[in-house]
């Protein structure tokens, strides 16, 4: 059986979890997907886990970036109509790769205390309750021993902005940068052609328009593009990224750092009239 | 056999030991338990195995954090009471540990040609000496075949003040920073209980008390709490972390950075008459 | 068979691509050599190819520095002679690797549809091309279905000056520096020896002259040892590295920061007349 980890932990974190896997299942094949979350990071965690899993094998994916671990937030195991299992606390960041993966089967809380290790810590349910848990479904337990089932629609969802099609513009957030800097935005390239009214976008030039630190109004005008070397070294494009969100990048540079932008920040693209 | 390896080597360099294991021992299992242990931080390094190998399968853990490599430092094999082999550098690294993992059963000092790489370079004895005497003891070396045996009491062990519980005040050491920034310290939750003279210590609030980096006496009154949720986020609290040790944390933020306290620095913990 | 993998990404977007190989050969054994090396620095990707690849098992090896991806540079397969096959972009990452792991054997173009990800993004060819070729070939799939056979010496190769061995002083390029700052450079002992008239390096001291970020000239003397802790910590040394270059170090510290040098700098070594 396959089992994945994806945390905001760093690497010995992440790796205890791994240990307390092995140790259950010794016979499972253990990946870390990774341990570099931005820290408490909730909504980046969810786009890795959607951006990465359809690519992993079926198995039973552990997903924390768990700022409320300890409190009343529930943990839970998602069964998803692809066969997998995505493990972690109930607060959004399982939700959007689940429905990816052709959607939420079952919901269960982790309430089993055969399925924790014998000794909970207030701090560290990775290792205490999550990594024992898909290391026994992992061996095969069945879902229902893990504790009672919830409703999939009772599960709490990100607080993420749709993308607003305008006419002539597109708004959208920021969902998150990623190991380039390159940003990545929560909206389609069909959003895109919809709100510019064009059916292709290769080749058109696209106003980038954002609110700067200082709160002055900032603009960079920039081709729509099929990949980064279609423009010079530090040069901005725009372009469809790898997981099918539009995206900002600069080619050999970071975009993040370049044009000021962070995750959560709201930006819109218009056609460039210019 | 069940290998793992840590080591302020970064990524590649102990991936590179972990190649020699897979060389000569290729069905071992083999976890990177960390290769970000901060650099030549022998203590960081210690508590980091003495926290993960009690959750980690029975097996052989390299440890090398070794400012001395290639020096007359020695390397050694520690077997202990659980079962596992600690591979490493003589310099205190693995004591903890293996005290943890029941105690010291055997030390072997790693003399043997046969267990080492062909050619020994004079600075990366992870590769040549640790990893492959590691892959050979996975293999089922018997011990006393790696060199002379060792009096456990003859092996360097790390110099780390003891906690000291006086009146109404319990005094000890920062033994390292977690990922979060959360402090780590070197005292447990009965000391700070029998210092206080509280046999509930939930609920409490505590002063922390340090110098600061311009030599100025400061403190800080925190609640005592089981998780970091229980404080609004931003705020400071003490705990009981997920080790045993006692911990200063900041909810969602970074005790060290807010504090000014470093790894090797003392505090005092007191009760808050306020 | 065995797999590694070495990029520039960072940790999510390495472990997709370890994600592919798993889906395609769940029972290849997969190792992450580096998901750190510095973005776009292709030297620095193809001297860690070259240091690591002796001391894994022989396998597939995937190197992806590709600040070309999705323009015409060519994805390639490299066999060795030793039995490995290296994939990766067609700029010279590849190349010093399999020249020491027996030399080029033949070299075959990533094309055939068949050992690709149905749908290939614009942006992410070690997902969609690269892993899933590596995954097939661990499978044994014929190199000669990859695609079409290329000459070994039709493949671009790095562009780094050799050393130059004047009367009395080795002129030589910066590499890369390591994790902990040290500078490996670009010559060999042999190099230095005879560089300076001598058969034995031990004990002799060497000047290192290079031009500072100002455009001044620097220099500073320092003994040739065989490990950094034969010097006091904090003072630089000059030794031959664990891969057999000439490497300059500081003890406990970073050469790098200390002496303000990095990788595509020239530096200069002369026998220390003082």
């Amino acid at each position: 059986m396959f089992v994945s980890l994806s945390t905001d932990f760093g690497a010995s974190s992440t790796a205890i979890c791994a240990g307390v896997v092995h140790s259950i299942a010794p016979r499972a094949t253990v990946l870390v997907l990774s341990d570099e979350i931005g820290q408490y990071r909730i909504v980046e965690g969810a786009m890795l886990l959607r951006r990465a899993l359809p690519y992993l094998p079926v198995g039973v994916h552990m997903g924390i970036v768990d700022p409320g671990v300890g409190t009343s937030r529930r943990p839970v195991a998602v069964e998803t109509v692809r066969g997998d299992v995505l493990v972690g606390p109930d607060n959004g960041l399982l939700v959007p790769a689940a429905e990816l993966l052709g959607g939420i089967a079952t919901v269960h809380r982790l309430d089993n205390p055969d399925y924790r290790l014998p000794r909970v810590s207030g701090t560290f349910h990775g290792r205490d309750v999550f990594a024992p848990a898909a290391a026994h479904i992992a061996l095969g337990a069945d879902l229902d021993t893990l504790g009672v089932e919830l409703a999939a629609d009772d599960l709490v969802t990100l607080d993420i902005p749709a993308p607003q099609v305008g006419e002539g513009e597109l708004v959208l957030p920021v969902l998150y940068t990623d190991e380039f800097g390159s940003l990545v935005l929560g909206g389609e390239r069909a959003d895109l052609s919809a709100a510019l009214g064009l059916r292709e976008l290769a080749g058109t030039r696209v106003v980038v328009a954002w609110t700067g630190p200082d709160g002055e109004p900032r603009t960079v005008a920039v081709p729509f593009e099929h990949t980064y070397g279609a423009v010079p070294a530090g040069q901005p494009l725009c372009y469809e990224d790898s997981s099918g969100w539009l995206g900002v990048a600069v080619n050999q540079g970071s975009a993040a750092r370049r044009l000021g932008i962070a995750p959560g920040d709201v930006i819109t693209l218009r056609a460039d009239q210019g």
